[in-house]
């Protein structure tokens, strides 16, 4: 894939003089990444746009935004940015830049600047997105965790968005493999929001990669986190929604992937849960229904996964659980498959409440069983 | 649609003589029901059958069946058949029939004799199959009964297999409407199997329909069911799988729908419930995934509905809970989706048990709540 917006991108150094044009454009008000990027075909470098003449300017732009673009070195914001880039782990990301996301910069209008804080190797794998409800069910986050460390495991790395519910999770769970999971934030990299996630977000730029198109200082603004998605799904060679609403912010998300080519999978619930309704109307819509990361993986055979093999991958979400001693059975008997309480299992199955506690644990540790945050346990095979 | 077997086919009436040479065809040993089409269509009537010389019957079947075949009037279970058939509500079916049901008459190999008991004027009715596993759970019987109540209040017939599980199920959400509901069995009309659906069974004959192709006394044989469930398919306009293991019968019930080209449906669950494997594997082959019978009428447009429009149709699965009282909220609010029981309700919500109970049987009679067999409470919307 040709670099179509600089000629001859090179590895970039961290001099300041190299990225203080590409800073100074990024913070005009008023020039998108729609025009900034047409500019950027016309003139070939940011250093031309800044001292393109007024004239040549306002072939593409406004008038205040030409005046703005003339005087955008000025911007005092500019060194607090190339203060921030002295920082160990933080880097800018430019369209110059030969590490900058292949699969970003096939999409139409890729952010010309993104600041990212951790490892920026995990740009080179080949990515999945996960996304899905803010108030997702306590299975529904158990589920994103279990998928993202199986596809992390499996030579992926898990995109999303930092939000609460199901996006926390997938980070979680590629956290739990090696992580390589990259958070794409909508607001700018020295603020985290939402606050609850502050501790998710120091790991993730300990193992992991925090991504932004967002100027330091950004606040939370509505509007930007669904312009954010464009890129969680760019990044990604397809996106998983694990629960969702009908008119949540994960089936923007999933359109933009749509339009972006990139393959949607969904996983399924019941009809009675809300959270299940957008991934099934995904699904009515032609992406594909997901009951395991197999299912994901054999539509990415094409991909060269790095450091994994498919057969290496603990296909974790369906343990098989035919060798497990038979004083177990009865206790997974009288579970079902939805969320219960141990004093329930006991009342169920006329075992003790230490006997059943026992077994739950031994379940546990087999992976056949989840202990929720509610107290409850949920069969997981 | 014209019947290729039989030429100028009348309205039976139900004289001893014309059902006797169907019968006695019938119980042939060793003449199927493709072989039977082949001589039906070769020689145009059971009559002209019984009457062929042997040396005309060797060229369509085995030495041994062509004499049987020339003995058959001689089988002593022909009159107990036409006794049966003077009992009230006791019915034959030939291919001469002109209610031979249209739909099954389209497909291969129709049984060209159906022993039936109850209500003939339902296989008028065009039908829906609702099936799945005979190891269902509680909510996926709940799901079964809603769907069949509400398309048989839609106009449509509930054709299923009388089996534990989803099948009774179905049966029974038919005879809470109007009772248009066709048992197709794997047995003799005179036996019923299982024995725990008699009186399910008794219900069907006085306001549905029972259904066999097997003589009278024919025990329940294992490998009779599938071949059973083509006729159930055959009967219907489509197929709705409502819970299914991957190896479940309802899976060869959906793959004969298929051949016969009707549209198959299939309900979806969690990933981690057995019982949904089967739905899951349907939708990811091409099945309709359904959410609500809507997802079922909008694909039948094309048939006209015999006594109820669409509109009409309560759509009992989804229904709108936005009027409610408010102080049904904080109730709904604590259930969650997963069964549960009052007294856990009333520990989360802070609610007395009285006022849960109360608030409980309300949302009951809304349909907004399900009192489950286990006393537990699902939430349905």
């Amino acid at each position: 894939m040709e670099n179509t917006y600089i000629e001859n991108a090179s590895l970039s150094s961290s001099s300041r003089e190299q990225y203080a044009p590409w800073i100074a454009l990024s913070l005009v008000a008023g020039l998108g990444n729609t025009m900034l990027c047409q500019l950027l075909l016309l003139l070939k470098s940011p250093e031309a746009i800044l001292a393109a003449s007024y004239a040549e300017l306002r072939d593409t732009v406004s008038k205040d935004v030409a005046e703005r673009i003339q005087r955008a070195m000025e911007h005092a914001d500019i060194a607090k940015a190339l203060d921030w880039l002295e920082q160990p782990d933080n880097h800018l990301i430019t369209l110059a830049d030969l590490h900058y996301p292949r699969r970003l910069l096939e999409t139409d209008q890729p952010p010309p600047l993104l600041y990212a804080k951790g490892n920026l190797q995990i740009l080179k794998r080949p990515a999945m997105a996960i996304v899905g409800s803010r108030h997702a069910t306590a299975q529904g986050e158990t589920t994103a965790e279990n998928f993202a460390e199986s596809l992390c495991r499996a030579g992926l790395a898990v995109v999303s968005g930092l939000a609460l519910g199901i996006d926390g999770a997938a980070h979680r769970g590629a956290l739990k493999a090696d992580g390589a999971t990259i958070a794409v934030v909508g607001t700018g990299l020295d603020i985290v929001y939402p606050a609850k996630h502050k501790a998710l977000a120091h790991q993730i730029a300990q193992h992991g990669l925090l991504l932004s198109e967002y100027a330091l200082g950004t606040p939370s603004i509505n509007y930007n986190f669904p312009r954010r998605n464009r890129i969680i799904s760019g990044l990604s060679e397809g996106c998983l929604v694990v629960e969702a609403n009908v008119d949540s912010g994960s089936l923007i998300t999933a359109k933009l992937a749509i339009e972006q080519g990139r393959e949607v999978f969904a996983i399924p619930g019941s009809i009675h849960s809300p959270v299940s309704k957008g991934c099934h109307a995904l699904i009515k819509q032609g992406a594909k229904l997901v009951e395991s990361t197999d299912d994901i993986l054999s539509e990415l055979r094409h991909i060269r996964l790095p450091n994994a093999s498919l057969a290496d991958s603990p296909n974790g979400l369906i343990p098989n659980w035919t060798n497990l001693p038979s004083e177990a059975s009865p206790v997974l008997a009288c579970m079902g498959f939805d969320p219960i309480f141990a004093e329930q299992i006991a009342a169920r199955s006329g075992l003790t409440p230490g006997e059943v506690s026992t077994m739950l644990t031994l379940l546990e540790l087999e992976g056949l069983v989840s202990h929720l945050a509610n107290g409850q346990f949920q069969r997981l095979a």
